[in-house]
Formats: C-alpha cells, sequence, structure tokens
C-alpha cells in the first residue's frame, strides 16, 4: 500500500529552542486531509547503546541519575553520537570502554530503537556485546554512573516485573533473550 | 546503597519553550562533585500504550507517520494523558477505542516505559489487552492511522529483525510474548 494518505508535508519550519542538548523545532505541517497543524519536536545526532554480556551470562548494567524524572536508574551503557557521520559501531566501542572499561570482540547489531518518534528524530542503534575483556574506565569529570552486573535471567525477572522502565534497556534485554534462547 | 553520590540538585529552573505538545526547561544543576551543568528536557504528563491481543493470537497495530523522522511507522495504539490527573487505565481504553474500536474485558498492566530519560519526563503506562470485542473507531478529524493485524510470533519476528523498531512497540510485542509463553 502507498500510505500516501498517511504523510504530513512540512509548510515551514522554525526552530524554537537552541540548547546544549536539545534543537527544537516548531513546524507548520499540511495534513493529508488539507487542514494545517503545528508539529514540534527535538532534532537529534542518534545515539547508541549496548548490551555487554559476559560469557558467564551477566549483564553490565549502570545505575545513573536522570534528572527530568529525579530518579536513580538501571540502564545499559548508552551515549550519543559525536557528530552526524559518527560510525554507529565505533560509538558503541567507545561508550562502551568509557562507561564501563570493557572492550568486546564480538558486536550483534539488534536493530533501532525510537523512544520518542512523536516528538524526537533519535535513532538508537543497539548492540549486543560478547567476548568481553576488562579494562579501566574513562569517565568524564562530571559523569557519574554506578557500574554493576547481573543475570540475564534476573534481568529478564526485572524487566518482567516492571523493576527496569529504562525503555532502550527494556527492549535491549528482552531481544538479547530471545536471540541467546536461539544460539 | 544510598546512591547519594549519583544525585543532582536543581539550583535554578527556567521554561525556555511553551508549546503546544513540548515544555522545555532548562536547569542549572549541582553535580555530586559541586561543579554545575544545565540539564534541557521536556516535561510530559505521561501516556499509555496497548498492545491487544485477539482471541486468535493477532496483534492488532497501526501504521502511522511520525513528522519528526518523515516515515510511517509501525506501532501499537497509545495516547497521551488527557491531564495529569487522569487514571491511566482509562486512559487506555479510551485510546484503544478511538484508535481501534476495540474493546477489551482483560487488562494486564505490563509496568512503564521510558522512552527518553535523558531529556524527557514521560513514562507510558503499558498494557496487554485481552478478550477483544469490536466496535466502531472515533478519530479525531486530524488524526490519520491505518489499522491492521498481524500474528503475534510474525511481530516477534519483526521486532527481532528490526523492521519494527519504535521502542514501545518493541518493549510490549516482547513483553506479552514472554507472558503468554508462561500462560
Amino acid at each position: 500500500m502507498s500510505e500516501k494518505n498517511l504523510v504530513e508535508n512540512m509548510i515551514t519550519s522554525t526552530q524554537v529552542f537552541k540548547g546544549k542538548l536539545l534543537q527544537i523545532f516548531s513546524d507548520e505541517v499540511s495534513l493529508p486531509n488539507g487542514n494545517t497543524a503545528i508539529r514540534e519536536y527535538n532534532k537529534h545526532f542518534g545515539a547508541v547503546c549496548i548490551i555487554p554480556i559476559t560469557d558467564d551470562g551477566q549483564v553490565i548494567l549502570e545505575r545513573q541519575f536522570r534528572y527530568p524524572i529525579h530518579e536513580v536508574i538501571t540502564e545499559i551503557p548508552a551515549g550519543k553520537l559525536d557528530s552526524p557521520d559518527e560510525d554507529p559501531l565505533s560509538a558503541a566501542k567507545r561508550e562502551l570502554r568509557e562507561e564501563t572499561g570493557y572492550i568486546a570482540n564480538t558486536w550483534i547489531h539488534l536493530g533501532l530503537f525510537m523512544g520518542a518518534a512523536a516528538y524526537s528524530n533519535e535513532k538508537i542503534n543497539m548492540y549486543l556485546a560478547k567476548d568481553l575483556v576488562r579494562g579501566e574506565r574513562e569517565l568524564d569529570d562530571d559523569e557519574f554512573l554506578d557500574v554493576f552486573t547481573m543475570p540475564l535471567e534476573e534481568a529478564v525477572r526485572e524487566v518482567m516485573d516492571g523493576k527496569i522502565a529504562d525503555g532502550k534497556t527494556i527492549a535491549a534485554v528482552l531481544k538479547a533473550n530471545e536471540l541467546m534462547k536461539k544460539s
């Protein structure tokens, strides 16, 4: 099916906030029925997240304070691309090393993750990292996170119980679990 | 563990964009090491999403144009709360009926989903809806989406293949699949 009946087209585009992190736009668009509407959204470079799993089935996780929700939550390692052109796999290797110290010898792409397609164009490339070798982490001075491990089955349980509520972490834990069952 | 070593505290908070959809704030915060930093984020009421599964194992899905990414994507039914106080389950029942026409007699809470905790406080309550009865959908005049069905196993395959990349849909499909296996 062509799905032309669903498409919205830009009439005007205005940047309404230029931040350090957020680039907010407000666009006027024409709807499929000819009416107009406003679409507000964040323009994002893209990001990566990594579910690192050790040879004995432990997931490397992080506890991190997320200011918008004022909570310390459990997440897999993740980070923004340094530029729109950065290769996502290189970014994933960098983030894994910097945040956890681990280097992985096997990388499996787990697909894309869009966390808020209604108001952000952020696409996160998800990876499963295996054959891990431990090194030293290199956090920025102003970066604070605790690294810990948990058996994959326990991570699945915490996802199913709703204890783990970070979207990309839910997706990566359950995808990795599906994959591991098949291999 | 206390995790006080991770917490950031607000010094000032400024609303930098007041939109129809987005409410963007830029806060100055104090970091655990005493330095200061800027945190930019969207304040959101919260939302709901629903994975409706028919008695014969078909998932009710939608094809919807998402302007920020300029693509028509596959998603489960979802919507914002009408107000911060709206009961999420009532909102889920409303969204399911309006977008798909279906009414469900069994509702199972699948936990919370946070799609972009770094820059949005949006929390989505996820539900599995079963024992479905078909009715008439009631879209707003300016709302455009196609509803279709797909067997749950096929939805799992599309999630694993990366064809389905909408975050809440990945999470809900794999959570429902885990749950169904146990029942």
